[in-house]
């Protein structure tokens, strides 16, 4: 099961590099606004988070790039949330493009959950049952 | 079989984020940093391929983060190139805290050649094949 | 003689520094920004001026901070363009927090023109000298 | 009265923009790396600082660029700490390139001291007031 939403960013003028497009780098930035509007949006942000305690560190990351996003061009950023029992937030993402409707990369990001000491936490917070009962209560 | 390269980089203070270490997102540019130093070293570096007529876009990156590496270390990149007979560049990436020795992250990039017009080239690039038989004799 | 416009940036993760605040160095991205949506919505625009055959880059930019911006907050950007008879691009700025409603900073850039084989333009390019007659007609 | 101190740093691929060329916000950053370089020669590093007390915000940043840097090439980052009676950090920079040895760009930044409560210092912490003395000993 999984929870998805979308944004649109402009691709900057600071971001692209000597070809012209977005440097590949920058997509990892991409991905974490992805992932912030959907914290904002499914009530799992940062900032709720970090209030009650916890930091939710990215223990992997990965990219495989498609085709370039040009300067001028919009990333569409599709970021899906999907269910895990672990102690642990699962995100993939796509990014198209707004001008062509191209693919331009997918990817994927793993976190865990370290309370305030910075001590990994190995079950589920309370607060991430939670949530989890409510948006997915069937699993 | 392989070729390594090591550089030192220090974690700067607008690399660090709210936790006061270094974001998960730069590191893909310590990679990058490292495989251009590697470049320079053993004759495959950005600008003597661009101008040979071939760009070398990364088409997939991934990182696995170990632990934190804090405002004031300093980075410890090994940067290994791994032979293939593919038209590509496979490399993997250890990045150690000068400071306590640690594993901070592992990674792999791997990137294709393109030519002037930005077609994909499915064949060793001539130069390529020939840098292969220098530095890889026997494989 | 002036023109304006507003445009607004949420601070993200990878923008705030060990304090928790936009790192002072961003600022000049969301200067970028606001100039970028001026000329997108004014007919000056980067791609516009370029197919032209005309870079602009910057040769001076100041930046005055009064108050820091957190994470989670938005940048209220206002970009304001100065009218000169000179082949020149002048901008200045005031960046808000949305939430405090408090000034963050203030700033100015100044642009000049290159022609595609990078030769300042001392006098002005025509389509900018036609800009400025349809754009403040009574200077 | 001033001291100086001088370091180099790479020009990165991602530090590029679409001309080839450093974008123009980046050298913030390198004016930082000297500052940061400097602090640590002289016994005025943020860590340091930071340890007794006090954070060093930019209130102000200048920069006038002179002559583009190309990637591939080397910022020669020379910084330059202004003696001042206040409660103030002041540096000035000037950043060469290492091939061409043309002055790239001028600039300055000014620094003041808050407290653990971020409360603005208006008179000199007493270990800069005993810094000053002992790196001016005649101002």
């Amino acid at each position: 099961m999984t929870i998805k939403t979308t944004i649109e960013e402009r691709v900057k003028f600071s971001e692209v590099d000597s070809m012209g497009i977005m440097w590949h780098g920058h997509f990892i930035k991409l991905f974490e606004e992805g992932r912030e509007r959907f914290g904002l949006e499914h009530g799992l942000d940062y900032l709720g988070v970090h209030n009650l305690g916890f930091f939710t560190p990215i223990i992997s990351s990965e990219i495989q790039h498609q085709s370039p996003l040009a300067y001028g061009d919009y990333a569409v950023i599709e970021t899906t949330y999907f269910f895990t029992k672990a102690a642990k937030l699962i995100f993939s993402y796509k990014i198209y493009s707004k001008l062509t409707g191209k693919l331009a990369c997918t990817g994927k990001t793993i976190q865990v959950f370290l309370d305030q000491s910075r001590n990994l936490q190995i079950t589920n917070p309370n607060f991430y049952s939670q949530w989890k009962n409510e948006n997915f209560p069937n699993e």
